[in-house]
C-alpha cells in the first residue's frame, strides 16, 4: 500500500503513521499541505492518507476540516489514530542552550511552549515556520545559534540534536489523525480486525440556519434516538459572515438502523448532508 | 481614551480601529498577541482593546476565543466592528514583480491568496510570518527581492510600495473584531448612540457533555424562547480530547427577560455559564 501523510519527513503525522498498525510493508509518501494530502487520497494517487484533524489543546485543524467539507466531495474517512504530542528543543550539534538567539517553530508549537520560553529562554526572538519539521530543517541550515521546537524524531533526520524533551507547558497533549481514502474500496484493511466501537463523521448545512431553533432541530435527530454526539465543529460556509457548516462525529455506524434514521431526519432540516465515513474508533 | 489593538502598526486590527467611531481623540496602543491585548484591557492598562474574533473564510480566531474563555475571567465584550479584508502584494521600491523570489506572510494570508500565487508567482518560496504587518517589516529589511502579502496600509509605514491590490482568491472577505474591556464601567462610550439591535456572547461547558442529547438540552434553552443563535463555536476545554466548551452569540441583551430566562435554563445543564457581554451589533 502507498500511504500519504502530511509531510515533510519527521512531522507528528509521520510519527503517527509509523506507529500505526497500517505502516508495516507500506510505502509512506509525504505531501506539503493537508489539502494536497487529502486530494492525493481522494484521487487514488495513494491508497489512503493520514492528516491531523484535532488537537486536545489547539482544537480543530481548519485546513483538514475545510478540505473535507468543501473541496474533496469523494473523500471518505476510513480510520483514525491518536498520538501523544511532546515537543523538544532542537539545535545543531555544539550550540549551547545559553547561546540560543532565535527560536523557530510553527506558531501552534510556539504557543504550546510559551511558559517554557518565558522561563528558560526569555527575550529570544520567535520566528514562525510553516511546520515543526520545517523549523528543524531551517535551524539545521542556519549558521547562527538558532533552535527549533519540534518532534524529537525530526532532530536526527536533519543532523541536529535534542537539547531538551517535553518542553510543552501542558503535558498529556494528544492529536487525533484521520485516514482518508478515495471512493474505491480500500476500506477493508482499515475495517479489518476492528472489534470495538465505531464512529461516524458527517457534515451538514442548512437553508434555515438563520431561524431560531434550527440547529436544535438538526441535533435533535440524534438526541431523540439516543445517539451520542462526541464532537461538533462549526466552520464558515464561505458565503459571508453568519453562515456556517457543521462537522459532527457521533457513536455508531451509518448502516445501523437508528443512525440511518437520524441521518434521514437531519436531511429534512438541511440543504446538504454528507456522510464522511464510518470507521473503527481509536482506543 | 487609550485603546489597545493587536499590533504591530499596520495590521488589519489597526485599520479597523482607525475606521471605528471610537478612534477620534483616542490613543492607539499596539500589543504583540491577541492574549496580551485582551489581558491589557482586562487589567485596565487600556480602557478597551480591539482583537479579531472571526473571519468569513478562515473562521474563529482561536487565540481570542481561548483567552476570553479560559484566561481572562474579568474581561467583557463591549462592542464589535466589521472590516472588509483585502490583501496587497508589497515590496521595496524598485523590486519588480518578475524578480520576486520569496513571498512572506501569515499562513492564513498565504492561504487566502493561493490561486494568485500559483498563477502569477508560480514556484516562489513561501515564508511564514507571525503577522501580515510583520511580513511587510521583514520584506522592508531584506536585501533580496522579497515580497510580502499584507494590508496596503502597511506598505507606506515601512517605506514599501504596493505592486498589486486585491490579490485574495475570494473577494468579499470580512473580519469581525470585538472591543474588550475590564470589569469597570467604560461600557458607556461603546453603548452610547446604539439605536439598533443588540447581541450577547456567552461561554458554557457542562458536566453532562458525554450524555446523548446534552447539547440539544443546552441550545433548547434558547430555541424554546425564540432566541436566535447566530453563532456557535466549540473549543477544547483543555482536559483531554472529547471535552469542549461552547462559545455562542445570540440576538438580544442579557437583561431582556427572555434572554435572562434562557441563561438560567442553560445554567441548569452546565458546570459553568459565563456571559461575556451584551453589545450593539455592527451593521
Amino acid at each position: 500500500m502507498r500511504l500519504g501523510f502530511l509531510g515533510p519527513q519527521g512531522t507528528f503525522t509521520h510519527a503517527a503513521l509509523l506507529a500505526s498498525r497500517h505502516a508495516e510493508g507500506a510505502q509512506a509518501v509525504p505531501f506539503a499541505t493537508e489539502r494536497e494530502t487529502i486530494l492525493a487520497a481522494e484521487s487514488g494517487a495513494v491508497d489512503a492518507a493520514l492528516v491531523p484533524i484535532e488537537n486536545a489543546l489547539e482544537g480543530g485543524v481548519n485546513a483538514t476540516l475545510d478540505t473535507l467539507a468543501l473541496d474533496a466531495p469523494q473523500a471518505r474517512i476510513v480510520g483514525e489514530e491518536l498520538l501523544a504530542i511532546s515537543h523538544a528543543l532542537i539545535a545543531r550539534p555544539g550550540v549551547a542552550e545559553a547561546a540560543i538567539e532565535v527560536v523557530v517553530s510553527h506558531p501552534q508549537a510556539l504557543g504550546q511552549c510559551r511558559r517554557f520560553l518565558a522561563d528558560v529562554l526569555p527575550g529570544r526572538r520567535a520566528v514562525a515556520a510553516t511546520a515543526t519539521a520545517e523549523a528543524v530543517r531551517t535551524v539545521a541550515a542556519a549558521t547562527e545559534p538558532w533552535a527549533a521546537i519540534g518532534p524529537a524524531a525530526a532532530a536526527a533526520l536533519h543532523g541536529c540534536v535534542v537539547l531538551r524533551e517535553g518542553i510543552e507547558d501542558e503535558h498529556g497533549n494528544v492529536t487525533r489523525f484521520i485516514w482518508v481514502a478515495g471512493p474505491g474500496p480500500p476500506e477493508a484493511p482499515f475495517a479489518a480486525g476492528a472489534g470495538g466501537a465505531w464512529k461516524t463523521s458527517l457534515v451538514f448545512h442548512g437553508a434555515g440556519d438563520t431561524t431560531p431553533g434550527w440547529l436544535v432541530g438538526c441535533l435533535g435527530a440524534f438526541a431523540s434516538r439516543g445517539i451520542n454526539l462526541v464532537r461538533i465543529e462549526s466552520r464558515p460556509l464561505k458565503r459571508g459572515l453568519g453562515h456556517y457548516q457543521f462537522l459532527v462525529d457521533f457513536e455508531g455506524r451509518a448502516q445501523d438502523p437508528d443512525v440511518a434514521g437520524a441521518i434521514a431526519a437531519l436531511a429534512a432540516h438541511c440543504e446538504q448532508v454528507r456522510v464522511l465515513g464510518s470507521y473503527p474508533a481509536a482506543a
